[in-house]
């Protein structure tokens, strides 16, 4: 088999006169598919139903220390919530603040509350004239937009499947005091699917940061998201790793069941030492009246312990493998030794990321859209929606059918392949009429 | 009758002992009561179970727009959430955004966005050398946290039965551009149970501010908190005000159903202007994925419409106004006339206000405290916790039972007058040797 850069202009002609064919017929199709975000099925949902059956009017309605969780109080969480979250984490239940419904609101809190009171007795950022993050990329979109908010520069890390550059993240961090945080998702990336290597979680561990406010946000959104029972990846607990190393309060880590029970009405937490706690729980007392209680009892008796979180995400997996397979399958049979792509294979998370040749993401997005698919922006997974070189492309296999994600991949290797050949045949001609320039 | 000030100083000596004697009595009761804050009792709560009840595995899980609830999505709230918080305040559903669980984490928020963002454009807070607040006194502690919190000055204004002192606001207002703020509880104020007269409510909307970022934060937590049939507060719609007025953007206004549902586990609300509307959206992109939808879902569900509020809201009421009642039957009869202290008789809210001697209420708190019954610490209903007469406490009579609650008056006024005749006996002390002197 030739790649693209291999075959001949007619041959190129020809095949780009196929897949234009080949195109007009999809769009004739009248697709509606959504790939666009991890957003669960509402099959996936479903399997959570006998979660809204978990507490009713007979129920006891006290944690186990006796608090009624109806009523106000309990800042940080019932105790049987924070040893859970903990438990997902891998973290003890007293290093655990348990949250609202979404852990990007304890994020951006997070990052909010570093602006306006600084970390820990620092200077708040507000006040400083620069203040920077790292942002391994490709990475979380919503992560780059909290920064970019604040109005936070940001400093892109390349990543690779053993987890970020940690030579370019050393330098960075230890020889630059504005550099104030890097966002990580250290377990089945957003959207690689990469998972940071233990010798990586040591040198995060072991940094030694110009900035004493300098913290890892440790995203461990995908912590038991497994797609396959055989293949699981493991991620080392960088709250006692920092420990060790002498860097106690160095790291935020945060987790959600978003993607465990449901994505709209999970709980969250942050993890952190001591120091960092009793520093959020400052600000906490005066923004929140603790947050829903109600609902964590009703996580716990729900899910009841690990093993209960395991049998959970064992059938999510059950139900999203499919859909990671079908797509795999469809990229492995039509794109291999083409050379106009590359793509991850995750044992978990919610994404397959798609490296196109350069300078055709925004073309291959577009055209998916024109037939009816919506992906993620091109473009998104880097931080101000700048791809250097135009080429990632997330792929959310999570929210259509498995059927649908058949049509979808189909429809994708075909824009990919048509765009991958205009290009092509465009880098030609330019080639040539800078040869005959 | 004569009052303190009229008796004898042999009266008051004798008066003292019997008074001393009947406090140690007290003491040896070992009571422990709890008036602290405006908590609803477990009987109160106990009045929600069905909530609970009400999504079940068996449930239509969509809002009335389609949407899955249980997903991502709908930052501003599902429909029906937003009609049925907007009735609550008065208010069309287009002005409302539905939030988490604690309208204190909407202020919070609203205080924190405007000093890292600015409003609708304006310079950020943060960089600006003084921002100033006006406080309404005495009022509730947890807006002063939060104000003193971002090292936003406070202004004390006195409050009138009518309301805040609006002479003292509009010039304040009008003649100062760091004035960002006012805090208001505007209908059963905390601690008073003032609600604010028409003609109050109308100068607050023909404001004329020096900022133009300058906003009322109307925290309207007692919308429909009545505790008699036949004497209810009525409070004009201020959103509306304003807009008559030209001034649509003057007000963010704040509700919650933790006094209506759970406490811990209600929906809060924000309301406002389209504008105003538009740039919260802006920040809460980037917050949150949504809030807990389920939870709107299950409110609406469970309360229904206007009628179903009322009648839940009448079901607290007859078990509040006993308490209340219980209260104000003992200090009655136990202080009337003695010159040593007023009350408020609200109509509605979570609250009763006492004026002390000035110089007594720190004394009768702690009095209270060493017998055995917490109340709202002294000085707390002003901002910096200072209360320069040291007169004012709040009363909460909502935790304890009727039957505590009659204990509690009991120790509370014999605690007021063990500290009134200690403070006429010190003061008569002083004037004669000032007068020797």
């Amino acid at each position: 088999m030739k790649t693209y850069q291999e075959l001949s202009r007619e041959e190129l002609l020809k095949l780009r006169e196929q897949l234009e064919g080949a195109y007009e017929d999809a769009k004739g199709k009248g697709l509606k598919l959504d790939m666009s975000r991890g957003k669960p099925s509402a099959a996936q949902l479903d399997m959570s139903r006998e979660f809204l059956d978990t507490l009713n009017s007979d129920s006891e309605m006290k944690s186990e220390n006796g608090l009624d969780v109806r009523n106000y109080g309990a800042m940080d969480g019932i105790p049987e919530a924070k040893r859970l979250m903990g438990q997902i984490m891998g973290v003890p239940a007293e290093n655990v603040i348990v949250c609202g419904n979404a852990s990007l609101t304890v994020m951006y809190d997070t990052v909010s509350r570093s602006m306006t009171h600084g970390v820990l007795g620092s200077t708040p950022w507000c006040k400083l004239d620069r203040v920077k993050f790292l942002c391994p990329v490709p990475g979380y979109d919503r992560h780059f937009a909290v920064t970019q908010h604040f109005g936070i520069e940001m400093i892109n890390i390349p990543m690779t499947p053993q987890g970020p550059d940690m030579d370019m993240v050393e330098k960075l961090v230890s020889g630059d005091e504005s550099v104030k945080g890097i966002w990580c998702v250290p377990k089945y990336s957003n959207p690689q699917g990469y998972t940071y290597s233990e010798e990586t979680v040591r040198r995060f561990a072991n940094l030694k940061p110009a900035a004493e406010d300098f913290r890892i946000y440790w995203d461990n959104a995908y912590a038991v998201h497994h797609l396959y029972e055989d293949r699981q990846d493991t991620l080392p607990d960088i709250l006692s790793l920092c420990a060790e190393a002498g860097n106690p309060d160095m790291v935020y880590e945060f987790c959600s069941t978003s993607k465990i029970t449901y994505a709209g009405a999970g709980i969250s937490a942050v993890a952190a030492s001591k120091a960092n706690l009793d520093d959020i729980k400052k600000t906490l007392t005066l923004q929140t009246i603790g947050f829903d209680k109600v609902n964590q009892l009703r996580h716990v008796r729900y899910l009841k312990d690990m093993e209960g979180v395991k049998a959970q995400m064992k059938r999510h997996a059950d139900w999203m493998r499919p859909k990671f397979d079908a797509v795999l399958a469809v990229l492995d049979k039509e794109l291999t030794g083409l050379g106009i792509g590359q793509w991850t294979r995750p044992n978990g998370g919610y994404f397959i990321s798609f490296e196109a040749m350069e300078g055709c993401a925004k073309a291959i997005v577009a055209k998916c859209k024109e037939a009816g698919m919506v992906l993620t922006e091109a473009g998104a997974t880097y931080p101000y929606g700048k791809d250097p070189k135009d080429s990632n492309i997330r792929i959310a296999p999570s929210f259509p059918t498995p059927q649908e994600m058949e049509q979808a991949a189909e429809l994708f290797v075909l824009c990919v392949k048509l765009v991958s050949v205009e290009k092509v045949l465009a880098d030609r001609e330019q080639a040539g009429e800078a040869a005959v320039g």
